[in-house]
């Protein structure tokens, strides 16, 4: 019976090169609000997304795709010469079905350029919307995983962790897993699984966003399998797979 | 009335300089063993203890300095040219009182050393064994403070992860904590405090030692206040505060 494929978590885009991530498939976790929007956007029929790093590269991606719209926040605002902001709520199908969307975020996008210049086989996007997708796939495609969190400007964050556990809890018996980070979201993810609204409101991230109203916004982002589509990197976009 | 200090939890030495650790105490912690054998020695009589990060620095070192001995450990056993290893239960009373301790180890020297480079104010050492000593001290000294674990080859590790859960509970009502970190190891250590030996069991850290026949010495590291005393860094060395 051959070997089972490792599993590893990383909690901050800083730790990404302590580990080997060559030929495994790289999870990028950015619950608050990136990998959740991404979810629900391509979930609603959006074409494909553009993950850009600057909001310069945003605008001007946004000029040259057709039938694109520009997106990104910052401190809970659509940034001055983009269209959107970074609300799944702003994506329903009536509204994005067919269209590109070029999103600017900071902490997600970051990590996901770092993983494919770190040589990731795969990248795709994880949020609780799209839990189950994210977890069938895993299991099918039977390589090397880590679920690398955004976390915020580089500090751990609880929101990812918990993306991170319930991922772990859902594939744990199809991989090896020597990690302590991992035991520890499956820990506190087990602890809070039925108690994720008020669990959420304990974190950093709720206090720096909720002050914006954003609040029905987080809970959505920790609801489960709502958004559930793979969201897969490829020539330099996010499809659905 | 004064604003309390901010405490916050770095759960492995890439993400020191995340922070601004100036004007700061930073607690470096390595529970399995560093920081328990130099808890041990200090309340067992010895009158400093010197980290190096080198064999070589060690050897030299422990040739200079009168009434030293060297000690270090590599993957269990004591490292070739040095005297004793990493373990607490070599240091009773009656062989280390009135020496120096010449010790090299890998994660725990590295940190304590990233942070004086960094600007931290003072450096203490904590593990289970000086539990209360630490805590005391933060509660005294009214200063920011970071809970700094010195993981394994930069992975966060579980039994530093808990020490600083068990410091955060002592302490929290006298710090501002806008830190999910601190969150999370106050939350493990809580489920844990009263299993800890069955917990470390889980960890990669024991699978790793525990086939050196270990597993007495790691549940001794996790023993509350057992060499309940405080090693500060002065002058090159730690000694009891």
């Amino acid at each position: 019976m051959a070997d089972k494929p490792f599993l590893y978590t990383i909690l901050s885009p800083r730790l990404l090169d302590v580990y080997d991530i060559s030929n495994s498939i790289v999870v990028v976790i950015d619950v608050f609000r990136a990998t959740s929007t991404i979810a629900t956007a391509l979930y609603n029929g959006a074409n494909k997304i553009i993950p850009v790093d600057a909001v310069d590269k945003c605008i001007t991606l946004g000029k040259a795709t057709p039938n694109s719209i520009t997106a990104g926040e910052r401190d809970g605002k659509v940034i001055e010469g983009l269209q959107h902001g970074n609300s799944p709520a702003e994506y329903p199908r009536s509204f994005i079905e067919g269209k590109t969307l070029v999103l600017t975020t900071t902490n997600g996008t970051k990590l996901l350029h770092m993983a494919l210049n770190n040589g990731a086989h795969t990248v795709i996007t994880g949020s609780f919307p799209n839990l189950n997708a994210v977890c069938s796939f895993l299991i099918q495609q039977n390589k090397n995983v880590f679920l690398a969190c955004s976390a915020w400007k580089d500090r751990v964050n609880i929101e990812d962790t918990l993306f991170a556990g319930a991922v772990i809890k859902e594939v744990k018996k199809y991989f090896t897993i020597h990690c302590d980070t991992s035991l520890m979201a499956e820990e506190i993810y087990t602890a809070h699984e039925n108690d994720m609204y008020n669990f959420i409101r304990k974190t950093t991230h709720w206090h720096r966003l909720a002050q914006y109203g954003l609040e029905k916004d987080l809970e959505y982002c920790v609801t489960k399998n709502v958004a559930n589509v793979l969201p897969i990197y490829q020539n330099n976009a996010l499809i659905t797979h």
